[in-house]
């Protein structure tokens, strides 16, 4: 039997990886469109980050710069590396970070300090006409949201449809994704 | 047969799940220990990001800041997370960026631009008395280096040794391992 087994085990077994591997992690709505925070999100592909985005028409809220770090499941990674378009089911996860420095051995620069802020945006053009949504989980003060309704389009949707280098999404910000465009997996 | 196969597919699959998030990935040496640069780190759990850190004794080569990427090895974070203990196998892959400001509808704020440095911190205590070796794949005006010899202990691991908040590593700079640390998977 031991010869007729093994086979069927190394399917298994590879069937095990390629799930372990496959999916949209974090793509998961309620039954009111709402979208359910994703909680794993820093093991996802970091996209890229920046300091100070200031975009046009818009101030700072307090003068103080704060780090952007965007982080994509990695399906929609995969998919993105491979044909160059965002499928459904892409997510990508913004982290608005506080910015330190000066302390231990630094003469100069910054660093990441704290998490102030945690968004989404989400396309599933399955449930929205727009195909791209944009979710804040951020609640001034209080705990990250752990749902939440979309945006109104002109809150996020209009910006990112006229200035996103690719589909909806600031490319142009993101070395890890212009790096990976199309080129294979 | 069908009724006693099932339970061994199952566990073959499991075992295919845990291959797949198992072991230390990058964590490969030549025969003459140099560390081969690791080509798949943008998978790898983001640790965090900076901008012009500038370290005591230290200028800024040019004067220009730079952004600073820091990823681990998956298996050394969920270590981590889990004892609070970097273990062997740990690989720290640092990225070196350039910042671009005022393109596409910025007003404000710099983002990471071309990526121009490539350095590793590499946990090997059965390979470097010291524990930690530092090895720096950036040939300046050429690709990247496909491996490297560590570099003298005064050139990193002093100062790593000495002002890391943990184990040799700035866990002081990095919000994902200060956040993960010994809280479990």
């Amino acid at each position: 039997m031991a010869r007729r087994l093994f086979p069927l085990l190394i399917l298994a077994a590879i069937a095990g990886m390629a799930y372990a591997q496959s999916g949209f992690q974090g793509f998961r709505f309620t039954s009111e469109n709402e979208f359910i925070r994703p909680q794993e999100y820093r093991r996802w592909i970091f996209a890229g980050s920046s300091l100070g985005l200031v975009y046009e028409g818009e101030e700072q809220a307090d003068g103080a710069e704060r780090f952007h770090n965007v982080y994509i499941n990695p399906a929609a990674y995969d998919a993105y590396a491979k044909t160059g378009e965002f499928p459904a089911g892409t997510v990508l996860m913004l982290e608005i970070m506080t910015a330190r420095e000066k302390t231990s051995i630094l003469n100069g620069g910054r660093y990441e300090d704290q998490l102030v802020g945690l968004a989404a945006a989400v396309k599933a053009p399955d449930r929205f006409k727009e195909k791209w949504a944009y979710f804040s989980f951020t609640d001034p003060g209080k705990p990250f949201l752990e749902k939440a309704a979309a945006n109104k389009p002109e809150e996020c949707w209009t910006c990112h449809k006229q200035h996103g280098a690719d589909d909806n999404v600031f490319v142009q910000f993101y070395p890890t994704l212009r790096d990976a465009r199309g080129k294979g997996n």
